[in-house]
């Protein structure tokens, strides 16, 4: 049961070596460095993971390796897919290697509420009891969820028991879902955590984010349970320019493996093709922004 | 009031001079074309009829020809317009003008069924109590209206008197609306009238499409009032290769003015700019589809 | 070598039983139907054929009794899919079936004509030198490709052997594609064969469509072929009312479904789920059309 | 000419009274304003400045008071329509108004590189030789033009003058713009600033973008000018929690303009309806992040 779930949830990367193969030791000790800094919990195969890179035995290879490597942590698995087949069977697999639950985004394409509800109650037809993360990110998948829509969702379907909230303003969504939802489930929220300490002041239950740095998800997350809210932000101040930084979609993920590599995460930064690759003015960027870092830190 | 309206609507062009100016003679007799050939009423300033490329000014100059020259029969004017200031001023531009009502389809860009809502309130409340087309074209729009968000549209604003359906399959959402609508409104097809034997027999209250022959559509509607089904069917299927010709969007009524100059009923065939122009090879198409129809007609 | 293909390619449906499992006897019947009624090859696996329903193990069963039934007529397989690693994964393994090329549509999210180029640089760095039919379908995937970047993509992609035109208006583009590709490959049409006779003056060479009389597709195919224009045109407008029924996407699928199951072609007429079905209402217009049609052929 | 365009270039609000009326007195306030924080231009009816809400007859009215207002200053006044009609009509009112120039973004809709051409032909075969700057945001518009395509823009019509760069991640695109471009323009960046010290390192010539608190705009701009680069990102990171919670879409216009109203830069922090309305919640927010904010500033 994910309903009370709640703490610092990490997106993870996929490692990969620089010809593009599957670099599975390295997710062991990326998992060591979330799990040294602060992570609850990990949700794997996302779209910042290079998910849809990977041949479904690749996806299970990866996903057995966090699994087994998180020591009890729950580990979500992404398992979004425009075919309900593929969905479902991913979803058994990794059910069976031990994952706490699945995130399921809508695919692209539907185009009213009705079809929205059709589709969730195909899916649930076909993955029966599975814990489940709906992930609302219509940036990403053109599919746009009203807090209504999500009301109703929670409503039909008992295996919705987190919500990723990435839609914009997630703040205002947050205070609204929060006075909307039928029944008491957890909201994590995303979009790199660009927002997390307002999040936090709307009422989520924590991160599900990814970022190089995540001892500051951990650390912001950790002050505002505790009523330190200023505490919280300036954390959060401290490390918003790199964050802002990451936060540049496939580039910025780019960005990011390049800083878990220097902080040894990782052993390689490389993304599996098609993916951008940083360049000499990219990585001076780099330099400088980790650079100011330090000095705020250190003074 | 609209809510009773039935028979044949036909949305007409706008005629234009070679050189891209209006031609406002030309809608005379192309009103009276129409008229001869079994119109019962008008929508001008549609997607056909170019209105996107018009000055506001011309935009009344031309629905004011139209209703000038209309004998008493309805227009309808279209005044989508993503800005609702825009739209605002010219509904009550045409309905001081004498416009019969105006037909509105939702703006590109909402993207749930709350913002739905909202869009019209916000209308509604500009314009008051002028009687609305509500025109459901996702196609063009790129917002899809379910059943169930039209049927709340229409419960909500009494303004709402008529619905031009052209979703597609038309056919199934017809008979769901008849279903599903919580009061008597008209329904009026458009999509070039590509189904309109079968949606006469789902129970709509006639076209709202344009054709180069317009007598078809009344023959089929009077024939399908007069339950003589296959006979309209029989008609129909004459002349469906021409229709399906003319149902290419923009080229599609470049082909339908050349068809209508042939008949006289415009003086001049150009689409303002942008806008397709008919080649030597497409218009030796037009020719063979043209002397096929005459042959199934006459034999 | 697909560059000199020609004829009448079918695309195929895929056949299930009532309860949604795969019905792979069917597909024999099926294939033998297509073949009585004149087709030279068969495209499996596409949109119509419901392939994204399919898990990867029941599209591989599916492509495999397609090739076994073929008789040696070329069997092209769809392998379109968001993530390169499956496209190539299910290319490899239907080439090794003995497909004879595979059909490529690019996905849904690639934004100017840099990252389609970049695109397809990735699948064939990756599939190799396996025959390719580049499938130009916008309007379901979303990406518009001019004849500029489609000539730019035959230039630089040897294995690009044909391309499955299916933009609208499809006789203006065909023109254009002729005028400007750099080298000679194969075009045939889709869109369902609505504009199958004008597509053959224009210069295609051949149908890559389903229909659920096929008799149609090669008749109009071989009447054109022997400069019997008239004649084709004739025949392919007695089948149109039917083909533009069929021709209403996944619902029309339903209706092809239905009728082949009435020819005989295939045992059961069920999609998998989620797809349509058909209603009373909807049963009783086929009805009306297949009578209609057959009044038209036999007087 | 505004090739040699540089300097601070401020997308401006729209103020309105609570009614929704326009409010003409508070742009001379808030010129003003603008101007003693560093202003060097202004960028007027923008989607910032909720241009789409106007009639043309109020477009005007704020244009000519921005301009009338401006000592000599240059506006650039936002004039993109989907109709190519009314967008020349406000051209050429605006720069008989004064104006220095007009900034235009491709509609929504363009669908390949070969639409786009025609779409900017036919524009500027309509409004002649006015200096325009491209506005390239392709989140708004949907239309995403690759290097090679703004390239070739430029290259063709000399009217191009100025870029404003918003597409994501700019930076990477400014660095590729300025080795492609076949000539020397201006590039300024938008996206509110998010980027702005990056974006002065890989040679953009200024800002062209809306904050509560546009002194941060100058004092980056010319603290980077005078190669004071750690000096002009601190000054960035000071204001950047409050600029990334101005970075909301509409719902940050209506948070800025409720700073903008406690700075006195204007009479009511209302936006016309539709639009966003800050809640208590809202606006404990905007105080958290305003002490903050005078923290970091004055220790």
């Amino acid at each position: 049961m994910l309903t009370n779930t709640q703490g610092v949830y990490i997106v993870t990367q996929t490692p990969f070596q620089a010809d593009g193969g599957l670099d599975l030791p390295s997710i062991d000790t990326l998992v060591d460095f979330y799990a040294r800094h602060g992570a609850d919990g990990f949700t794997v195969l996302g779209v910042a993971g290079e998910a849809a890179k990977l041949t479904p035995d690749e996806a299970m290879a990866v996903a057995r390796r966090f699994i087994g490597r998180a020591n009890g942590k729950p580990v979500i698995v992404g398992v979004s897919n425009p075919s309900v087949a593929q969905l479902g069977e991913l979803t058994a697999r990794v059910m069976d290697a031990g994952a706490s639950g699945v995130m399921i985004a809508p695919p692209s394409g539907l185009k009213t509420e009705e079809e929205l509800f059709s589709y969730f109650a195909g899916v649930f037809a076909r993955i029966g009891n599975v814990p489940t993360v709906l992930q609302d990110f219509p940036f990403s998948t053109g599919v746009w969820m009203s807090v209504a829509s999500i009301a109703r969702l929670v409503q039909e379907f008992p295996q919705i028991q987190v919500l990723k909230e990435e839609d914009l303003p997630s703040i205002t969504k947050v205070t609204r879902l929060r006075e909307a939802l039928p029944r008491r489930i957890a909201i994590l929220t995303g979009n790199n955590a660009m927002f997390l300490p307002l999040e936090m002041g709307r009422g989520i239950d924590g991160p599900m984010a990814g970022f190089s740095h995540p001892e500051m998800l951990s650390q912001v997350y950790r002050l505002h349970r505790e009523g330190k809210v200023e505490e919280a932000h300036a954390v959060f101040d401290t490390y918003l320019p790199l964050l802002s930084y990451e936060n540049q979609s496939q580039w910025g993920v780019a960005v990011r493996k390049e800083v878990l590599r220097r902080r040894s995460a990782i052993a390689c930064a490389a993304m599996r093709q098609p993916g951008p690759r940083l360049t000499a003015t990219d990585l001076s960027e780099v330099d400088l922004l980790l650079l100011q870092l330090q000095r705020r830190l250190h003074g």
